[in-house]
């Protein structure tokens, strides 16, 4: 028989057991950390009409949307134009979806909402290593509260989800548009160069302070506005203490220095132990629609961001039903990528039983050694003798090797004939079995 | 501001967070218990290549592919025609991903691979009442044993999964393809015709042996054949026994009336009861690719399936690596729609606490009560003072009701205000909160 090609579509990817086990274990660990403290689940599909994920503010994401042909008569082939083959797209974000939720459900939902959203979503990007077409994005956002505190719920619970699934150090850098506003105020910033600005100080982390002070030369700025951001610059380094001199001298509004302030305090508190919390000036964040506080949760050492997220006041308005918001995204591949370094495996961390046996007629004795295991919390399958001996311990012994290396759960081939029991041991650290029994 | 068209894309549905808790609870209980039987769960794209969609066996259900536009220079808006157009699919089922994953993945898996599959499905069909464009499959799978000890094993898990989840007076059915094609040699029914006579007889529930015996009679068989069929439906009640005169007959293989009396047998496991196993010579079960034994498991009083499968030891090969197979389904959506009737509402079961703050400052106080909460399994969520208390309780009450009527978990409203705890009883039987305040 000619083999055909078997690998996944273009840039997406097939999970094998153990990795889908980590994954399930981070999905359950999330969502339980997040329910326990009042979020709430809900799902949306995953196509949505394809006119509201264009012109949606989802920038750069709207040129990767998988497009999904119209159907039966609708479907006219000599229209040679994209948007009118198609009626349907794959989300490439869940916030999009969320805004949409929010204007249709709202009366059955409470006065305050506390969503989770965990799902994947689709991008058409060029495949590149470790990333892939298809990702999960798990997100909260709570809709309907104007004040910080849904901002220091939202921080303490994200971060008290990731010290969960044993992430190292976390860093949680902050910041606020409205801080970035004043600042380019201060600086004499032309509203028309705004954004501009804004990018050219987002890329800090890559080209450094010169790079920054470059481009921004290249922009032609009055001279004092040049001056004014590049002492922006100098003093812009992250602080566990807020910078209150600077908020003084560009003349921060008194609200946007008490929201600092109440998320700066999150640092005394038991839940956030572990967890530094700093003030960065040069936290910026690209997405065009945040208003107010925003966010990055990082791991130290690694230097890379696992979550962030802000306030976006003005956007769920665009489906016809206002509502103050802010949202944090947890990155679930970053983090499960880092985990899997780790050596964490979810559940495959429990011991294995297999019960082989020869006839059908062995099944009953076999099943109910199987429910004793399952009761241990043991994970126990009964199997054939259709394949050899040594073939399934093989695979036991590399399965082992690769979730744990010596350190794993015990496993176990048992052979059942009759009342007698053959324990081949494959991990040299199975428990005395006599219970299996009864 | 004008109001926009919020409602979901056609045929496609929002789960409300009290049916995604119940969705959520019915996942977490079917995962664990399969997994303590030594499945393993994996993850294949929603998405796949067009071609491999098309021509699978998938029979209609290919003709309600959402198909994908290609994108950038690849996509030529001058062909005119879908299948040039489109590269990619939503896929339709979990089985033909499965088949893939197999080809692609086996030197990765088990000898004996026990897959389970959870995940959405699409399909482009005349939306209606309770049915959606997109929706839950839920199947387990065991690749690589030929023998009957397979069925054994998903039949035990599928029908203890179903008993965790509640549902009540399971009966599972079974059959064998082996034993129909028999029947059908020894009423010499030529090789063309036996398609159309199994649809005649897969209709015996809706139609009636009168419906199936004229559409029988429409084929215009020999006379000898019409005869025997006729005497088949006679015969063709479930029953706990096996027709053992009615096997010698029609010459059943010996095998085949050994498989079967291996999975009567289970009917005495401890691990079946409250399960009825009937063989019934009427299960067909629509799809062409079954090869052996074939199931579905119902629910006495409702008359609907809940789930099902069989064994289909060809299909794997479609992609170059054949290997002896059989599955389990269970209908998720019709199960959560049961569980819904019965007012099993998941995980929306654990007690709930609002802590009201009036200022950022109480935040500290309010979260290590938040956190005493959790530990005791009570949802805690901290609220601001944004919303009239008024409003916030009137919503909480609805939820109560539309949760669990009056017989549902306690829910109350606490203000915090200096060391004073105000407490709001919605539900009139929260306990004394003495604990909250450590």
């Amino acid at each position: 028989m000619e083999r055909m090609e078997t690998s996944p579509a273009r840039g997406m990817k097939d999970y094998l057991p153990i990795e889908a086990a980590l994954r399930d274990w981070m999905l359950g660990v999330i969502q339980e950390t997040y329910a326990l403290r009042g979020f709430q689940r809900i799902e949306t599909p995953a196509l949505e009409n394809l006119e509201r994920l264009i012109g949606s503010g989802g920038g750069e994401n709207e040129k990767l949307i998988f497009k999904v042909l119209k159907r039966g008569e609708k479907l006219d082939l000599a229209c040679a134009d994209e948007n009118t083959l198609a009626d349907l797209g794959l989300r490439f974000d869940l916030t999009v979806p969320l805004a949409r939720y929010w204007a249709h459900n709202q009366p059955k939902l409470p006065p305050v909402f506390r969503a989770i959203q965990i799902g994947p979503v689709w991008r058409a990007e060029r495949p590149q290593r470790g990333r892939f077409r298809q990702f999960m994005q798990c997100d909260i956002d709570i809709i309907g509260e104007p004040g910080v505190l849904a901002e220091m719920e939202l921080i303490t619970v994200s971060v008290e989800a990731a010290a969960k699934l044993g992430v190292k150090n976390p860093v949680l850098r902050f910041n606020d548009r409205r801080f970035l506003d004043s600042v380019l105020d201060w600086a004499g910033v032309p509203a028309a160069a705004g954004a501009a600005v804004l990018i050219a100080l987002d890329k800090l982390d890559k080209v450094g302070p010169k790079g920054v002070r470059a481009e921004i030369a290249r922009m032609e700025l009055a001279e004092q506005s040049t001056g004014r951001l590049a002492r922006f610059l100098e003093e812009s380094s992250a602080s566990e203490d807020l910078p209150m001199s600077l908020f003084e001298e560009i003349g921060l509004a008194e609200t946007v220095v008490t929201d600092m302030e109440a998320i700066a305090s999150l640092a005394g508190c038991s839940a956030l132990a572990g967890t530094k919390l700093v003030f960065d000036p040069t936290v910026i964040r690209g997405m065009g629609y945040y208003t107010g506080p925003i966010y990055e949760l990082g791991v130290a050492e690694m230097g890379f961001s696992i979550g962030g997220g802000g306030r976006y006041d003005e956007m769920l308005g665009r489906f016809g039903r206002p509502a103050p918001a802010c949202g944090f995204s947890l990155g679930f591949e970053r983090i499960s990528l880092y985990l899997h370094e780790q050596g964490e495996h979810g559940t495959l961390g429990a011991p294995q039983l297999h019960l082989r046996i020869a006839t059908p007629a062995d099944y009953p004795i076999a099943l109910a050694m199987a429910e004793r295991a399952v009761a241990r919390g043991v994970r126990a399958s009964i199997e054939g003798a259709s394949k050899k001996l040594g073939a399934v311990i093989r695979h036991l012994h590399e399965e082992h090797e690769s979730v744990a290396g010596s350190a794993g759960p015990w496993i176990a081939v048992v052979e059942l004939s009759g009342p007698e029991l053959k324990v081949h041991d494959v991990t040299g650290d199975c428990p005395e079995l006599s219970w299996l029994q009864g």
